[in-house]
């Protein structure tokens, strides 16, 4: 679908609607009978949560999770109907908060089970929660001994409506790492002793490496934007979009000539350089000058210079010139430069690639509203 | 002024906004007789350009640069009466919608000229416009080349209304760098054959380095958001914000467990851990993971474990326990971790500290509105 934007607008993020629901229909696929959940946090990994969490929520999706309060307050009106939980918990003071708009926090510690009791108990009110148990990350979560405790005194429980148990896969990216057993095994054994409710270990990687991780629900982030939840494989999932920036301008260099702040590259040989409007400021890191590329009508144009916060140059010295002139698109991340390939020349993951986009750009909607 | 927040925010920027105008005086006392514009392009560099922008308006600038068109279109009802500037020019097709906004382009190519001559003509208006003339960046602007045949045929600019000529340093950052001497003499000479109008060639670090650089306007951005001009020497410039995180949880950890994904830090001694409500979504970049550090109560909390898109984890087994709990702020960046520490730290430059920084932090203006 050919992508139209004003001459205004000189970044162009375009989502792909469509590929996203059918990303999180793929990964419901995989599933025995587990439910599949969406992790829309952080904007949707930077894509736009408002209009990516009801596309998912009309194809069925009935579970959204984000990182912080605000970000589910901020979706509550778009999601009639489904359950919205906050992974950070509910810090105290923000109880009130949480039930005027109806968003269930995840209870990360025995203070957090508190807190929420004491919540439940001044209001007359069950209150529903989902209940972190770490189990190797360190991070977020009760701890083991917390688990113990919890599992002995049943009636910290009381006033709660617990609705699921959940803890976190650290490694489940790489095939067969050991930590994921690990976690697998120690999550059981806590489960085991505690009041049945419903379970909750996968990512969109952990979906991936058998069924014995799915459990009751997968909570699926990365693969639903088109990340490769199995990087020893192709990627099973499809691109959801592509950050095109134009050409602003085309010139000629000479030998001797020098590009860009601090006078890092010089030209050798004379040439075409092209400079593109998207810079560290759209998320194009700064660590990628003088070692990246961008596509023009499919052929690659390596960055020469450092990355302006606005701006990048271009050698486009082997391509036609009849493919490149000023408001012409340069694919920054798309069929040529997939995100893991982004990634990769940048020495981070495509997650970082995605939350990195930029706000400024203009976004397109494919299908675009019919 | 201590900064109040909702507990639903779990990350706050605080602007000062009083500091980023006083940066502006600071800057403005430096100059003999040139005109002190200011860069807002990107946001105000993160910070907020719609009301960092209104501010120094307020203080008496009344010349802002932005990067892109729809930057200029968002400021132009909060900036009544002032000159917009958009440094990426005038794409073909864009030419109404600057003249709807009153905003000028700057021209950066022949092309760019003749295209803006057009519309002069065909609209029976005279057009204004800078004039960009490459000096040694090769990114925007007039190659000399260009600039000669402008200079040789002054119908070019028929119909225009040239409000100034600029051109932009590569290396002003670093003193005395033989870049920057070089760039002003050719930019001299191509003026000396081109029609009077006003010269701009400063960015924040370029009108520090001795008033032959200041010519008619300065146009500084990064110092006005407290990033060190002048490297060599003290930052003399004010910080201007703060960026600070809720601690969500504290953790006992034992020798033998790990901590965060991929299990890259494992536990050599007992001690705690505190989880906070920033990642790389946040701008705290993934690259920062086992090698940066926050402030607690004003001590160092060391980062362990990779950073996740939510959350890092710090070492606060050093702190009294009485100094971190749930719910209290850590400094990201502040006082103790300044932007330039923060952007050495992270192998890059403090313009990208800043413009990485969330949108999805809650805002907080000082000082607040009076």
């Amino acid at each position: 679908m050919p992508i139209t934007a004003p001459p205004s607008a000189t970044t162009l993020l375009a989502v792909d609607l469509e590929a996203v629901v059918a990303n999180w229909r793929a990964l419901q696929s995989r599933l025995e009978r587990a439910e599949c959940s969406a992790v829309v946090k952080a904007d949707a990994y930077g894509l736009g949560a408002t209009r990516i969490a009801p596309a998912l929520a009309a194809a069925g999706c009935h579970t959204f999770f984000v990182a912080t309060l605000d970000e589910g307050i901020a979706l509550r009106p778009l999601l009639p109907g489904v359950t919205i939980i906050v992974l950070s918990g509910a810090l105290p003071g923000a109880e009130d908060t949480f039930a005027a708009h109806a968003i269930v926090p995840v209870l990360n510690s025995l203070s957090d089970i508190t807190c929420w009791q004491d919540f439940a108990r001044k209001t007359s009110t069950a209150r529903d929660a989902w209940i972190h148990i770490d189990t190797g990350m360190n991070r977020l979560g009760l701890t083991s001994s917390d688990a113990r405790t919890l599992a002995a005194e049943p009636g910290r429980l009381t006033g709660l409506n617990v609705l699921g148990w959940m803890s976190h896969l650290s490694s489940a990216d790489q095939r067969f790492h050991p930590a994921s057993s690990a976690q697998l095994g120690r999550f059981q054994q806590h489960l085991a002793r505690l009041p049945k409710a419903r379970r909750s270990l996968a990512n969109s990687s952990g979906l991936c490496r058998g069924r014995a991780f799915q459990l009751d629900l997968v909570r699926p982030g990365a693969a639903l934007y088109g990340i490769n939840p199995t990087p020893e494989v192709e990627n099973p999932q499809r691109p959801v979009f592509t950050f095109t920036a134009r050409v602003l301008q085309v010139r000629q260099v000479d030998p001797g000539m020098t590009v860009g702040y601090g006078v890092t590259h010089q030209v050798t040989r004379s040439g075409r350089i092209a400079t593109i409007a998207a810079g560290y400021a759209d998320g194009f890191f700064r660590a990628l000058g003088n070692r990246s590329r961008v596509f023009i009508g499919g052929q690659p144009a390596p960055v020469v210079g450092q990355v302006s916060m606005d701006l990048i140059t271009v050698d486009v010295t082997a391509l036609p010139e009849s493919t490149v002139w000023p408001g012409c698109l340069a694919e920054v991340i798309g069929p040529h430069r997939t995100v893991d390939q982004a990634a990769t020349e940048a020495g981070t993951i495509g997650y970082e690639i995605l939350t990195a986009l930029s706000k400024r750009c203009h976004r397109v909607w494919l299908p675009e509203a019919k």
